[in-house]
């Protein structure tokens, strides 16, 4: 097991502690967000992914995938070998399990206030606004690349991160450009852009007794979990293509 | 006395006079900035959080604890000894119950207009949002366990802060993990996350002549003290196992 | 070709993918960010331009102009000739068509179910609240002498960013300038500011088989051109006479 | 004269023409951020200083006081002579003049649409949401001795701001000072925290044109001068007695 399956578990628990958590706080009946609307939900998101950076990079992974997305376009390039990548996507899943499963246990007079299933579920994984499968996958696909695509870009310019996500100022930019995917790009799908935060969380409200849920909507469950890997694979090859 | 007292003093003061002054704007009847919900809120207390942290370090304090449940964690890894912690925490409840004062002041002419008592007592001390004692202690919990856990992997982490919250980008980064804990965590008790934050103002609350005031909700006040200890102490033993 | 040419492109790709989709989203029916209001919007375009300028820095832009504005008044104070200024723009285009395209995609399933299309437009192009060609004109010189002279300041001040926009604190700063520029004057005509950012796009408008669309406002089409690049003459010129 | 003159005058400028601007986008009819609300005010605030500290900066004033408040408190300490004192108010009254006038300029078409008089002031000048003078005198102290205090510690505990606020990170985290002060400290009188931001657009507002102008509340205007210099003195005064 790689150094960094620690950092990727526990990073990854953060990371869907914060963004779900957001989530649930701007959607559940009763709680204090509620109401707070798409720059409440897409700032949380932002801080999410720094504090699961600065976590995973405290804890031997200053890669700070997060996202097996990220770990199999960091792997195209040749950042990691297949078994390095299979063991940070693991780690990445038992990461966000934990993570939704204390977004459980925080909002836990919450559940049962709320009466929409549908609220509840959004809690946990993202839907489509309008359900198109196509035109849902295209979205996730430009969401997800221009995550990695941009990710290299940051990294492969910026001095002040030492080309490293996990110092200087490296995590807050990463949080500035997921705040800006959610601003710009998450309408139509809530950008997952992330196969372990929707497909990890999904598998959590499906076991969790959360009081008065409904079904986990395993139909919308494959678009993004393959969305984010084709747009990430992309960003991936066109990196290496413009020599990024 | 440490040297760091007037410094944590200090630190907490501008702490809480921005921290409880923008639920004073954004609560009180006339205020320029009611109405204007959590992201006022959230925001409001990330700068708190930065002004303060930037007071206690030009006063003596560079770690700039501000919060009893920090003081307690870092002194459960070895950075106190008893005898400091406890006068950081002295320091921590005078600082609380100046600022306190100070957002009394600073909102002097609305306190009268604004007829609901309960709105007045949440510009001082936290409340939940569904009164229930178990719930609302794992809620603060875990907001406190994710303080002190990333407040380590911070400045474990990352270069750019040399290793110490008060130098480089600290201030802003610990304000940006406040921040998120506000969005993403505070909704069903208000995010206390800090004893001093919340029992310095409630007396306040208690001893000002606050008009047309109610009660302080002494019934509560035990939940923002004890589950913030419990939170930080989990933090601290839990990065002292994995080595972080 | 300069070697800038592609960063260019990509830069302005990026930078209207992430600027016209926020608008998008708080346009368009059933987006998730629908009246998500002014602070998303110019949330929005602040990361927008941050990415963009990360984009073009590692694509081999490191000036990372954007905008005819900026590499007019650059070319103006010497930093390019001609023949680099006219690539430079003609790369900018390039860039901002495909950016909108790739929003058009994002969003494919919301052209149809919104109505109105004055807000579809909107989603490509920029319009005036009011209109009256004269303080058009004025807001647009105003807001794009805003844009140069302090970008010109940043890089002349600021020994964080080493001088260069793509290196340090440069691309986050731009976007806060950006973000400046949106909330407080981007009241009276949407703040195109940026002669590609708006044109690209309304060819882009008049050419997709964008569903229910209407016409392309050419009417006003040149103002946001003429506009930008009188505002970013006049700050070249004045950080010149200024020895700035 | 002073070298600094300039960079006093320009950056003035740049501080009024985003930070009124922010509040004529919020308040004037057809604006695009109509009822934007608390959140973009203060945002809009936040960056109209850090653009006007980088502006001065560029132009000879490294110390970017923009503000007779802070120039006082910085005499106090020693920092200036009486000269470049008064130079510095000097200067920076006739940017906070310029500075309103390209507001009024930037927002042309929309002072007559907008029918309240009252509406129209307060894009240039600040008012009581509750008139009370000795009350609204105490929030302009505490207010500014927030901004000037806390300006001094970051400037004396920030290593990455060299200690001089026009390098590194120094503009940006000033600018994140001001925010939190708008969030938290400016609900009853608006925060002018500084005479030349709220007594030079008052003379503005006198002398332009305006369309459908009310008066210029002559009678309250000398609260936002005395309340800012009171506390900017009692900032200087601490600071100096606590060795700061």
């Amino acid at each position: 097991m790689p150094a960094s399956f620690l950092g990727e578990v526990f990073g990854t628990m953060v990371l869907i502690l914060f963004g779900n958590g957001v989530v649930a706080n701007v959607l559940l009946t009763q709680s204090k967000g509620n109401g707070g609307g798409w720059i409440v939900i897409t700032t949380g998101w932002a801080f999410a992914v720094m504090t699961g950076v600065f976590t995973a990079a405290a804890l031997g992974s200053p890669g700070a995938d997060l996202n097996p997305a990220v770990t199999i376009a960091v792997m195209l390039r040749g950042g990691y070998d297949v078994g390095t990548a299979v063991m940070h996507i693991v780690a990445q899943f038992i990461g966000a399990f934990i993570g939704a499963t204390l977004v459980w246990l925080t909002y836990l007079s919450h559940w049962e206030v709320t009466k929409d299933p549908g609220l509840k579920l959004a809690c946990f994984s993202t839907g489509p606004a309008i359900n198109n499968p196509v035109n849902n996958i295209i979205t996730e696909v430009i969401g997800t690349f221009a995550l990695v695509f941009i990710i290299f870009a940051i990294f492969s310019a910026d001095g002040a991160t030492g080309g490293s996500p996990a110092s200087g100022l490296g995590p807050y930019l990463v949080a500035a450009l997921v705040w800006g995917i959610g601003l710009s790009l998450g309408g139509p799908t809530g950008y997952a852009i992330n196969p372990a935060r929707d497909l990890g969380p999904r598998i959590a409200h499906f076991v969790l007794p959360i009081a008065g849920k409904g079904d986990s909507n395993w139909a919308y469950s494959w678009i993004p979990v393959v969305g984010p890997i084709i747009g990430g694979a992309i960003a991936a090859l066109l990196a290496n293509a413009l020599g990024m």
